[in-house]
């Protein structure tokens, strides 16, 4: 069942260590096959050395695991809000990487401030306000999702052209139209973290790109006019 | 005699290397067995590359060799005065990790900036008083371990929830239940403090999180009531 | 036809990630035969994983390719313009290495803060003017030739000594005698790149070293009277 | 004729890039045998990953070469001129290591805030003064030599116990009593640099660790009464 979607959740989980994304097993993958609603998702606290694709937890969009002997990641929940809130992302990345998760500790968003954002995040990605007392101590990692879907609903954003999200205090989530593309998301919010970081330190009045910059260089890589790579998308 | 703890501990010295924590011989770890009382250590000046088991120096807690025979870590006063004030701890781990001693040297004690400290810290890691002339010049070693259980106990700090100190103008020390876990938490207080700098330079105003949120994240990896990964504890 | 040229840019191109400049498919190299006044460029978005002598393709200065199945560089419009304007250089290098591209978003050219720059760049590496959004949504991989350029002629540089140059809000391009040497300065820029933001911090009225040893060292490498290297010139 | 001398100085070589220190060729490491008043140097410009015993340059102390097809090292009489005036050192090393050069482009010296500097450096390691036009534009590598012995004069440093210096504007020497603890010394001043930076990013006011902490680390490494390692020595 869903060998395919097994087979790439698990290959992107291996991904992040590789990417330097992830410290020990600070970080899980999911996706989601839509015409079943069933969703695939890292075991929690596995080793990547040792994950397996019989590891791997099958749950439906209410929580129901079909298939898997072991416990999926604590941050389901999470994962889970955000496929019911939006059904145009396919995939979900949570990591703890360190350039990322240090804006969302300083509670600042991060602009697009060069081409190298605009390639993949159509404008800023934003940091969600700090969660109340009342959403830690309830259902946190739901809660974690609710704040997340506020943030991206309050600002008119769609997670399908700024495919990530700095939840206050925490780490980032990364998201795409499969476990693939949120990987490969996941790692371009770590490079505009870091190179966000050294040039606020050159230029601490350094400002966004134009509109006109962001978005030649987003829809040069996306949507129907694209025209990077090979096929027209990328 | 402890073949089991001793693994352990050449495991956990070899692991300082692969995590990046240390330059030359820059770093120990020593282990516990707690129902002999007897310590298991790194010998002083090897290089971890041709570390072998029979090099590990075994000693009492008063200090005295049982087993071994090279001298130990210029360090073990330090150790053996942690585990006679310490008995929760069964492992202690000594780096001169570049970021956590960048705190040290700064003179600061790393706050719990975000989630990923709240994981394995349970509140600020802290950084020791300078010591004085007298204790330089004296018991140095011993001297350090006085001045580490002072300042944990000053706090009211239990190492167990907060496995980690600075030493002012020195390095950072990291304990744990034993040596492998000491040396994860050495790895974290790593990344921690590491995030915290570029946390800093983005927000020089950030402040720790609330203690609900650094609750809920020790608290679902650690305890009766824990819920990471696949036991319930991790 | 011109193999010795492709089997160049072929390695230039695998260089990137080797040392480090690129993520994904975020760079990319030309040469040129001065003689045929054909170039060879790598095409848009193949992973350099998987990048064979093969898919390289030749296009003439007006942009017609003239062999290669697959679409060109995206940037291959900013490639020619260079070419056509400067026929001191035989290659380019376009990436999106951190360090540099930091001082790409910040929009500060990278002062000659240390020998290391003056051994390859004599002078100021300049960052451009921000393009006007005629220019973005007109030709803009050709603008973008152009803005460089303008930048280089109204500043008096001559790429062939200064062999690089920063896009404003987007990201550096190296030049050199051929595509070895572009790729070569291009590591440079990324090195002295990191260190000037390194410098700034330790002392923010850094200046840039005096004539004399800018003259010095970049001509104890380069010209007539070079003396570095086994022949004379490196 | 001084096999054992050339293969430490093969080998010291070697380390800079295994250690990080250098970018292409942008370092060098000499070995001298006092008893013959020999110097082995590296070629100038020869790649590390080619340089093989037999390619290394022997000159007497007047520069005079005795062995060795290929050009010694461009700095050749920066190391000479170290050797005259220093009888305490055996090795010398250059590199344009990047944490280390960033103090150098800054102008600054790298105070001893911590016990990894005291380790190996009884003290500050100093920065130069800027060198004068007819300095740089007479005998350029043989008067950085002399601005170096002037730096350690004029502070009273002896180059065995402070084994490293900064060169305004340019990079690093670092010595030691042969050429592989020069190698190790310029290894410690890239990590002391590096940690530096950082501390002061944390605390702008941090100050050098006191007189008697700085006693206790060089000496419990260094001299007749030395205990760190396993021969009293290291």
């Amino acid at each position: 069942m869903l060998v395919q979607l097994k087979e790439m959740v698990l290959q992107a989980n291996l991904d992040l260590p590789k990417f330097g994304l992830v410290t020990f097993t600070w970080g899980n993958v999911s996706g989601i096959d839509r015409e079943t609603g069933l969703v695939v998702i890292k075991p929690s606290g596995v080793d990547y050395g040792k994950l397996r694709l019989e590891d791997l937890v099958v749950l439906n969009l209410d929580g129901k695991i079909v298939e898997g002997k072991l416990k999926p990641s604590s941050d389901t929940p999470t994962h889970l809000a955000l496929y019911r809130a939006f059904p145009q992302i396919g995939g979900i990345v949570h990591t703890h990487s360190p350039w990322a998760t240090s804006w969302a500790q300083a509670g600042r968003g991060i602009p697009a401030l060069g081409t190298t954002h605009a390639d993949y995040f159509y404008g800023e990605i934003p940091c969600t306000r700090v969660m109340t007392r009342e959403e830690i101590e309830g259902a946190y990692e739901l809660e974690t999702g609710r704040v997340i879907i506020e943030t991206l609903r309050d600002r008119g954003i769609d997670p399908a052209f700024v495919p990530g999200v700095l939840v206050h205090g925490h780490a980032p989530f990364a998201f795409g139209r499969d476990a693939r593309s949120a990987v490969r998301n996941a790692v371009v919010m770590e490079e505009v973290a870091k190179m966000g970081i050294h040039t606020y330190q050159l230029n601490p009045a350094a400002s966004s790109i134009d509109q006109a910059l962001l978005d030649r260089h987003y829809l040069r890589k996306h949507g129907a006019n694209a025209y990077y790579g090979q096929k027209g998308a990328n």
